[in-house]
């Protein structure tokens, strides 16, 4: 490489309006509370990772074998996955070199540009590994080392990030059937109430799924109940949800392809369920069988206080052959058009009134945020929304959101920030822009003469800490205090 | 309260863009209009508020109970529509206090941050009633006081208001089957050119509506036709039309669930009114047979002249139970994605090309505006499309709609803006929002290099009332020579 | 006309943002590409202008009646085409004077603010002809006879106009049985590999034209094929891709209604092709067959390397009596809501994960994009996505693009710019809006901290051309050098 390496500096103003007064404003928000603590109440980091404590092993198998997202941009240029070091399903992992996998990411890296992902790979690089140059071909082998020298340091261990990164509360996802062994052990560390689980129950009440009819079975046995047996079979389900309710649980998923609903009769349900485990259910019984489940696991959360979160409209492992060789999450999800209005009415019908019942939205087809999600917000008392999902999990995603949100549904209908990743260094990343972003967008309002600056200042930690606590259950007793100084400090400079 | 009043200030320059060339740009426009008569074609005013002219009850009662946009968001946090002083469908008003409903309005009033509500409101509050703090649980007795005093004066009688207002052209809506008694009443009284009626007769073409056969009945005694022949039953829609017409209205109104038009023969039509008024129909009949009636609605319009205006695409009622206790507009109606390119194509195939009909068309999906509304009003001369509408009427809202309409429709394919509203109140914030979001639109062209400031001048003038006089054809003899002078000045300022 | 005629001057910072840093940088990236030349590998200009060399006749005829935008403005006020010199369906020219066109089109020129025709007509008047006073009803004569009189000069002869305009390559688009013979003349006449064509054979794949059956008859004619039967179809298909890819072509184009694939065994494609060329097949099957014939073309693709654009979702001729009238092109055709992820799917099975294949998709539905597109292009190596298409090649239009596709997708699976325009005057206007307007994406980027400036001097220099070459698969052996000198010397200003 003839030419001298690219510095890699984070503008400090980054993400905010270039506009100088509105600009200063966002500035002034985004610093009342770059510090607070994260709480992070979704995502699909590794609880052994917290449980074991032990160090990651290079950069490549940290920041690239696992991340769908890159995984996608150089599979899309022509980069197979095995060179990314991604085992095939039966368990085959190529002869891969962690440091050439780095070499191929180095020389693509360019692909990145204007992604969120390089917003937070470079912001995972220069603040947490306090690299200073730009990733280019020319410096791939300095990254390597760096990146693979620091996480053998004890600082790098799991638990020491998360002190480092200031998480304060951090739910991970586990499927109905899972042992959730290590959040025991992580309840024995006294990291019980930092590290929590999330009831995601797919596995059992999606037919799809391959292992359907054996994850019944599964069910049966962990809970001593005949699961052929509707009635059982919810007993069952409701018998999982206590236990990931004691390892900390305050929430339950659900990654269903639609966010249909329905509320049929008792023997309708039992028909319908024992055709699903005969594998006799055609696709729109499937479908029906899901919808049914959706109104089922709203019951129990009138019942049990469980936030429930619906992640619908994603069309899995879209590309058959790749999902053949590879199995899931490789980065081959392709978002649906989603319908909530009529989906969701029958559970609304039934339940949608329940001052207790907590829904949090989520979608992947923004043509719903103004159309859908805000009009439905802003009237049902269930519900919440997520904030801006998966693709959308982005500046310009951010700032759809918000404009085609607020507007109808107001702040205070939607659930904070969540980072939903299983990328345990870009946490602060994701936190952080979204903080920006959510101080832009007020910064905007201010200047516009849409928004008091004092409410402004209340928004941005509402947005930031309240709101999350409060959609979530969650109970961090460090929480509403930090909040309630952190405006009454923003109106002192504001006033004084 | 421990601390003091929040000001309550609308910033002059709310709205505008914030780089100071464009902001100097927008305020020019937005001065040049800002005082020019207010016309509003299409609302929901209730005529006998004028035909009477008593005053106001209280402030809860006028600015809370009515209004659908505040009931739905603070039944989505949990405040019940009883607090609100909504009576049950079966008539029971619980003992309500009109200042206790006011205290709860207060106390949640942070909801409405970033929302249209909150625009309307502050400037209902600061300009018509001059108050000055800010609505905050603290100064609601002072508000409720100050709102309902002023109620009792003479110059706050619904009459005068209108004066005050400079309203020259209001439209109400009635249902077919209205006598229009307080429309007679305000002609007597000469104010009949300016308090005009709109034909919305959903009632007569609807057969979802409970009480479609009974209204089929009594239009027939209405009009001296057998209803029950289809023949008939159009000739009395047309006496109808022309009874409306005599009370001033140009335009009719039609608040379907889609904008799906059909072509039937006369027999087909006759055997779906049969089965419609037997109930018998299906929910795909009752749908083709609205469908058909729009294409006929079309067809009488081609002959009295009266400019059609369809709101289609909301989901009425969705909430089931809370729809059974209050009945209908408490703020649960939802948007549907709306389909206009096959569904407007029977009417357009067989009327699209008549120099002389005027259709309106109006959304809630936005992924329509740049898809299907600018493209269908930019080529067929029947359409125009009617402003952002509902949920939409807000600041983004309009902005995504002039951004979204513009490049391919025009400025011409338009209609000026409308307020759609029952909150008579309100009706001066909202069109002052809109000739500043327009004024900002243009401005920002002309920034941008994409459109000459002379041309923005007249383009501010002919949207705020040049274009609203076109499109729903009325006559208000005082509106041309007015507009052309405010654009002989604006030049003048230009130039001199 | 008692006022001064307007002036007519083109911002030279049109289009780039207002705040004033971010505006210098978009015109500094702007001036580095605004002089490279012009490549069009995609656009609907007759090869017979460039064959023949001939002079166009008047303003008129060369302007107005050819250009579909210009059409349905017009007529959506009420402009019957016969006065724009449309000839009917059945070749009756009326009376047309072109002088009277164009002074009706000057009457309506208002119609056009905030179009991008506007854009494209002003960009064309002032740069083309030199005209310096604004299109208004005064200077309609003046307009007509100083572009009539130009064009009779050699200067303006088709060819000298891609030389003054700096065409390097330009790619017509004809269909299967087209003889090629100007492609022929061009090529002898040294012109051959800059004028090339491109293989459109919606005439012989889609059962829905009326001319279907004859099409395929004389498909069979001009091969020597017996193409009732499906597999000689196919061969004789292969044998116009050769025919075509001897004239230059380096991609095929489809105009479907949808972007519906299918993979059916060949018993079942004979059974349909047989159904479609006997007229008997439903609307379903038409729609099944060209689905197939979607696969079918990707897999000649594969053999022949030939890039295959996909421009779905167009309702053509929705105005039924107007097309009956006049035919085909004629301002009438509206987009539909257009699915991707089920639609590509069988074809995507089949092909997807070949690193040789090329797809380009359009859309004229914007809510596809951030939704389907980016994802789609962001995995499978095979599809880039097309630029802003058709009513979407606009500023509004390119920013949203941009926007909702580069977070998720990159800049680096897109295909640069593409005119599609059959107006020949209007390329350089369309290109150089294009260059505008990703200098202003790019600027804004490096505003907010979200890119290098560095790395926006070599996006700009890489969508305008590089990706374009690369994408199209062209050979134009000056562009590669080109490129790199461009990004040199910008980097050079930069740092010295």
């Amino acid at each position: 490489m003839s030419k001298s390496a690219s510095p890699l500096n984070l503008d400090p103003d980054r993400f905010f309006p270039v506009e100088p007064r509105t600009r200063e404003t966002a500035r002034r928000l985004y610093r009342s509370v770059a510090e607070l603590p994260i709480i992070s109440p979704h995502g699909h980091t590794d609880p052994a990772w917290f449980a074991t404590n032990q160090a990651f092993a290079n950069a490549s198998s940290l920041l690239l074998t696992p991340d769908h997202y890159v995984l996608r941009m150089l599979y899309s240029h022509g980069v197979p996955l095995e060179t990314m070091g991604v085992p095939t399903i039966d368990g085959d992992t190529a002869a891969v070199n962690p440091r050439e996998s780095w070499r191929i990411f180095a020389n693509h890296y360019h692909l990145f540009r204007g992604t969120p992902s390089r917003v937070w790979l470079d912001h995972v690089f220069a603040e947490v590994f306090g690299i200073n140059v730009r990733l280019e071909p020319g410096v791939a082998d300095y990254y390597f080392d760096t990146i693979s020298a620091a996480l053998s340091a004890p600082e790098f261990r799991p638990r020491a990030l998360l002190d480092r990164f200031n998480v304060v509360l951090l739910a991970t996802t586990e499927g109905a059937l899972d042992a959730l062994t290590h959040h025991d052990t992580l309840k024995m560390a006294g990291l019980g109430d930092r590290i929590i689980t999330t009831f995601r129950p797919d596995d059992v009440l999606d037919p799809d799924r391959e292992d359907f009819t054996r994850n019944i079975a599964e069910l049966g046995a962990l809970t001593g109940e005949n699961t052929t047996h509707f009635g059982a079979y919810l007993r069952a389900l409701r018998a999982r949800r206590a236990y990931f309710r004691a390892r900390g649980a305050t929430a339950t998923d659900h990654g269903h392809p639609s966010p249909r609903t329905a509320d049929l009769s008792t023997i309708e349900c039992q028909r319908l369920f024992d055709r699903c485990l005969a594998s006799l259910a055609d696709e729109h019984e499937r479908e029906l069988f899901r919808a049914q489940m959706l109104t089922e696991m709203a019951a129990m959360s009138l019942d049990d206080g469980m936030v429930m979160q619906i992640h619908p409209g994603s069309f899995r492992n879209h590309n058959k052959p790749l999902y053949a060789r590879f199995g899931r999450d490789k980065g081959a999800d392709i978002p649906l058009p989603t319908s909530y209005v009529s989906g969701l009415k029958p559970l609304l019908d039934r339940f949608g009134n329940e001052p207790s019942l907590r829904i949090i939205l989520f979608t992947l087809d923004e043509s719903t945020y103004a159309r859908e999600l805000a009009p439905l917000a802003g009237h049902y008392p269930c519900l919440r929304l997520g904030p801006p999902w998966w693709f959308h999990d982005s500046p310009e995603g951010m700032l759809r959101y918000r404009r085609a949100i607020t507007e109808t549904a107001g702040f205070y209908n939607g659930s904070g920030f969540n980072d939903d990743t299983r990328a345990l260094l870009s946490i602060p990343a994701r936190h952080d822009l979204a903080r920006r972003m959510d101080s832009r967008f007020l910064a905007e309002l201010v200047s516009e003469g849409r928004l008091a600056v004092d409410e402004a200042e209340e928004l941005i930690v509402e947005l930031t800490v309240t709101q999350v606590v409060e959609a979530y259950r969650l109970s961090i007793p460090t929480v509403p205090e930090l909040a309630a100084e952190t405006i009454r400090k923003a109106s002192g400079t504001d006033r004084d």
